[in-house]
């Protein structure tokens, strides 16, 4: 069963996209930002609240300490401190679930902590150490070092293809500083196409093989939405 | 002559309230969040370069070190720890501005440092030793010691009147944590009898005398454009 | 049985007071900082370690947000955000003990926030929500909020006493800034007379009774481990 | 003649390394860290005065912002964000500067911003931007981007020589994450070898050309004042 996941509760302070509301009916599981990127406790709180009033899981969505760059700049972190930081803020995360009777689904690292533990064997152990910890999966993307290091752990994986997200022909994601909008149709076409066939397409017009147990839509673009909406749809008839 | 202020650049990474753009061309200063309540370094240049671009002079807004808060925590803070971070941050928005090739315009101190400063001589001091260092106005409230203490430093004092928030009726603010949108009606209505009677009415009912230099409008309200539109215009039809 | 405790791991990335190798084979358990008023998640980890290779417990001290003032700059908090913040940094710290295989021992809050439990009911009833949470005492002082509060709430309340900061001689303790070193033999000596009287003496010169359960020690002071090291031998021989 | 510089203000909070009193003294012109990998406003005040006191021209060191990692964990940053985050910083101390009535003596860039700019054309390029606005050279490495950028921006360029770190064959720094106690003689012996003969000796043994315009002694390391003061002894007698 393919689920839908998204970012909830990336907001800061007083500082917040705005679609929580909107996308918590639409999601099965939230990944929920844990203060280093983004979030704070009142906002954490009230995030994890809103998910279980819905019914939906909650995961961790652990980043970079790095509240400007939004956790999208890289930065050279060696294994230990990565175990460490993700430790903490997965720890934090767990008290405001535990407070509310509820446990962590899953692990997915945000921004460039995401796109770092794709390619460093190092840094996905890391990760993999805090899953095995909670004895949860780890969402990543297949074919890279998320999915060898989780088989190597023993750490469940949950394969995620993204429809707002440009991919290159080796299967790679291509992630902008600044999130734009995907238009509808497209992420319906994506959706679609990955769950029937089996493929995702390059921006540069090639198909290639896309393993999907999670459809990921991100909360911090201007339609999500509506694209959360449109892949809501695929899934059910595709399910149906 | 009345001027038209309202706070800018209190985004946060890729955080943003998303109503400068529509802001600028209707107010005539901005008062620049400085990075320790709202605003960073490529935030404060961006923020800068557009008041610029549309003949809109630039004051600093610092604030409290509370970028969770949005420095509406009260702290205690001694005398000089209070120039220091006054210091820091006007400084920083200098430099950018020193860039660009323009000066400072004001100081306006944000936030819960703007009510500690409105009731203890000693952080109205602090804020003071740094328009003294940069030969600017501070902004603030008549019959405070905003007032009080500019006069007594020979700091011009610029006396402001908020259209989107409530007063009690001795002339003090009510500061909600998170913004409010105020009606279009009420607030063209309010800005008017501060123009031509020189009143305001307090939210229990009763009108109290009120000083007008600068009307502020906020930013970070749902309505700000619409509330900005219209005191322009009381403003531009009371000047004329 | 009185205790011998003692802040631990209040350094912050590479800046440390150096004391906490030292104090950890003095005390029977450790209040380790969560990262709002000073420590980082690797430090929290070696800190951990620390302490339980020692056979140390380890108690959370979550402290206000605010590194530079290292959380003894009071701040106007609500409950809710209380809770929150406390939750958030306990819970960190909970990770790193539970991946250690211990479990928590207490909860102390640090500097302005346990001042301001001491006095404000609801600032120590949102501590005691985290306590509930954990099944964990709260330390604190006889006679204010602290006891009152966890009284009402069914907490366990452990009566610290301090002998490396003056007391009011309303039993209200002076807190500086920054730490200043005490004389050994007058710790010694308030340690002795607390234990053996159950009287501590006042700046002022005024006896006033001293419940005490657990005795304290600051880590940041010059002559911390001396004073520990005192402390401990009065423990040990007024137990004997 | 060859000046002698330190990092000065690499405090934080209450948090010190506590050499800054004692190094005053022996240095000709302190890097003051400016808020971003250490320092905060009333430290950075604190030391600008003690440094002015003292006959020690001020440089600001700015940093990437990670005050956990205290500036030495690489980070991806583009040219402009470069360029803005350390007008920031530097604005932020001119300030401090400003009051005092001094004027900043150069721009040295810390830990691994220092680093990045050896490298990468475009980071260095950031950095001079800010230099030529408050017209004042950058401290860097010979034979580095630091050195072709400066010169090609019409940027004034000191060439520093490290005693206390170790060097590759190729000239590159190998800078550790936690400092080291350096030989006070291997100190003294490479000062007099690299202003007498214009040569470094690499960890791996061979000689190589070193141009020596200022030598550089970390205030973080253990020994930090030995060494500064047999380098200022070295520095004075080969000037004599």
């Amino acid at each position: 069963m393919v689920s839908l996941n998204s970012d909830m509760g990336e907001s800061f302070g007083i500082h917040s996209f705005g679609n929580d509301d909107a996308l918590v009916p639409l999601i099965d599981t939230a990944n929920v930002a844990c203060g280093f990127h983004a979030g704070d406790p009142t906002g954490i709180r009230e995030t994890v609240e809103k998910a279980l009033a819905a019914g939906v899981t909650v995961g961790a969505h652990p980043g970079l300490p790095d509240l400007v760059g939004f956790g999208r700049r890289e930065m050279k972190l060696d294994r230990d401190e990565t175990a460490d930081l993700v430790r903490y803020q997965v720890g934090s995360l767990v008290a405001f679930l535990d407070a509310a009777g509820a446990s962590l689904d899953h692990i997915k690292p945000h921004g460039s902590l995401y796109g770092m533990a794709a390619r460093q064997e190092d840094i996905m152990d890391a990760i993999c150490d805090v899953a095995v910890q909670y004895g949860v999966p780890v969402f990543g993307m297949a074919g890279t070092e998320h999915e060898a290091v989780a088989n190597k752990r023993n750490v469940p994986f949950v394969a995620e293809f993204y429809v707002d997200l440009g991919y290159r022909a080796d299967g790679s994601l291509i992630i902008a500083r600044r999130p734009r909008a995907t238009p509808v149709e497209d992420a319906q076409q994506r959706a679609r196409k990955a769950l029937t066939e089996g493929l995702a397409t390059a921006d540069t017009g090639e198909d290639f093989p896309m393993r999907v147990d999670s459809i990921c839509v991100h909360s911090d673009t201007p339609n999500a939405v509506e694209v959360a909406r449109a892949v809501r749809g695929v899934i059910d008839s595709v399910r149906g």
